[in-house]
């Protein structure tokens, strides 16, 4: 089951998110309005704010590194107030997502059963935890953290989001 | 290279997004406003409005599940006017993608060289094609639709989004 190749684009996501994030500071300096006015934005009154989309964001990563290893995955408290702390959890989630390797998942079966930290009495085949769940969730906390700093006017673009890509000619 | 399970993945969200468009539709019937009023929405006025994320995520989709697989995907025109057109886009899809089989894959390596018939003279490995550019983008766009239609007042949830996920007591 390929499993790394997910983790190594979730980090890659968040690398392109943290730029993303570094010109949203920038931009708040140019219109000289305070950046960090930007985590408590939010789509609709019901729906989590930024600070919240990036902090799940790296806990779908972190936490789908470590179900999926058989590992105990660090606590990374939700503390954060400032864009600059929102870019060190990222940073802190980086550190820890680049600490697994290929061999990390090569024993784990599509049909392992997976029991979460924040489920108990409950389980899930790695395979659906990793494609149903971890993936879409994922992405789903980027992509809106994304989309807020959009609504927000930074002129970013799907450059931004996906990064460069790896196309040659032939 | 597990690509047939991602596949299935991008039809089960695209069903999850039907279910959300059906959602969206009787929720303008009772508010009494027409429900196509929302492919025109966007979340700043240089992104792309509801319609084409709709087309998008699903050409991503179809286009990974063709490329990935050596054939060729057919074409769909980006005609639709109305929140029922749309949800035919995603029907005509899910029946395109219905046709694949994981022996469809079988034979593509991660380092096979994918060219794009949107790109011509570049080519992609497989690898970097699935994880690093069809997977973000699909869900960035279906994301987004969602984002729109909560930020158009919609009450759903992650549920919705994510579906019903195969839990068992253990």
């Amino acid at each position: 089951m390929d499993i790394y190749p997910v983790i190594k684009q979730f980090a890659r996501t968040l690398r392109n998110l943290d730029a993303v994030l570094d010109k949203a500071t920038k931009y708040a300096e140019a219109r000289k309005f305070d950046v960090n006015n930007f985590l408590t934005a939010r789509l609709f009154p019901d729906m989590l704010p930024f600070v919240t989309q990036i902090r799940i964001a790296c806990d779908q990563a972190k936490s789908a590194a470590a179900n999926l290893s058989g590992k105990e995955a660090p606590k990374h408290e939700d503390n954060e107030t400032t864009m600059a702390d929102l870019r060190g959890r990222i940073a802190k989630c980086l550190a820890y997502l680049d600490t697994f390797t290929a061999a990390d998942f090569q024993d784990t079966k599509p049909d392992a059963m997976i029991r979460l930290p924040n489920r108990p009495g409950k389980a899930i085949a790695a395979a659906e935890y990793l494609y149903a769940r971890q993936i879409p969730n994922f992405f789903f906390h980027a992509t809106t953290a994304y989309d807020l700093l959009r609504h927000g006017g930074l002129e970013v673009g799907k450059n931004d989001y996906l990064g460069p890509l790896g196309f040659v000619d032939v």
